[in-house]
């Protein structure tokens, strides 16, 4: 895993993570966060409201974006501020989620990066967009900050 | 579950949800978002870190603050517009976290509800501080709407 | 479960594990192994190759056979000196396996069994072969070896 | 995520990947193979063998080879054709494993190529060594072959 310190960074790098997500994705993310929200693993309820069927809980797509920023841009070492993020479309089981980060804004002397973050689905359709601050490592060896 | 419309809300009205994070939760929940950044499953690296053991990804927290605003208030049938979230203080595998959310202010005619949201640890700390936008139900059988 | 002594074992001995891999095996292993390789978790990407869907990591039947070896035959109490396979087909998620192990050859005076291993689909495809070492348990009482 | 073809890689070229092994890997791991040999699951079991504790499936370790061989060297896009592994010491849970490997030999007219791999643990032990055999993506972008 590369660790990008703020001087390695430029303005419109991006970096993405994919994966279609499985019932058990959103099975096991309930049993983890406790959110039982019928819309999410009642099928019965889900058929009578607007969505048709089962959707994702759309903050797991924080778990997506902070995949890329804590493992590929900027990487290990970086310290995650803050983030926002809107949920624009439903995810569906089975739907196979790009999330992607880039480079919007660099404060050097504070060493805080703002990031454009987001979420695609397969036919494009953008999800989730919104954005997240963070501190890239001081050293291109993370560990040893 | 109780169904909240935005009749039903008040400003500074409160819910919670409370959890011990596991080294359980922590790993499957890696596992679902392919977060492996070394900070969450590497107690060699962390140790090396200003952290000096495993932390739990900032991003789990916000699963908790959708599950009480998705179970709780203002509860099913609402639909998620945004939210963000700042992580003020690392949360260690086996802390005891509380999410929080609290009515901030109620636009009836848009039909949109902001809410002050946040966790605390076992030591009342804030670990996490932001604000998340729903949509209540208009109704309060949200399978009805 | 028994436990076999060399003494107890012959050549041609065989024994199986049968199951039905899901799409959340699939996806637990990934998130144990952290193996996150497009072509296990990544539909889209996957069809886009010789393989046209999703495929299980070949590593997995590793644990099938692992399965049998320590549970059926020659089972508890035996030590894995070491394995092969050689990967031969595909296994898509949905796919039935049997693992099995037959005893090829016994060195009595090192207490160690070479295994012919494998794994068939349900459409008697070999999809996986290979061998094992073990050293069976000394005891039929493995916990008092 | 890069994708080597074969004359990108060089002998000696290596990458690995380090993940402490929780209980619940190795639970969740028994549960997916069927795996149940009680020194695995089993504390009272184990105790009154010569590990003292239980120990972590060994053939986990191939999975965590594969995650390195099919994500980082060579990379998406390689078919994975046979490995072998032998077991050297146990492996405890909560130890934290490096599965590494390393390019030994390379037949770039038969497009394969033998890797030297095994996982050390966090006191330097090498725990599994063996070899593998992949053949590399002839396309850096591994979807278009």
């Amino acid at each position: 895993m590369d660790a990008y310190t703020i001087q390695d960074l430029l303005v419109g790098q991006r970096a993405s993570f994919t994966k279609t997500i499985s019932e058990s994705d959103v099975y096991l993310y309930a049993g983890i966060t406790g959110d039982f929200n019928p819309l999410h693993i009642d099928a019965q309820h889900a058929e009578k409201t607007m969505f048709k069927k089962r959707i994702v809980h759309g903050a797991l797509l924080t778990g997506f974006i902070s995949n890329v920023l804590g493992m590929k841009l900027p990487g290990p070492g970086a310290l995650y501020a803050s983030q926002e993020l809107a949920f624009k479309k439903p995810v569906y089981i089975g739907d196979t989620i790009t999330a992607f980060v880039e480079v919007l804004e660099i404060k050097e002397q504070k060493n805080r990066v703002l990031f454009r973050t987001g979420c695609i689905n397969q036919n494009d359709e953008l999800v989730a967009e919104g954005t997240s601050i963070l501190l890239p490592t001081k050293s291109n060896q993370p560990t040893n900050q």
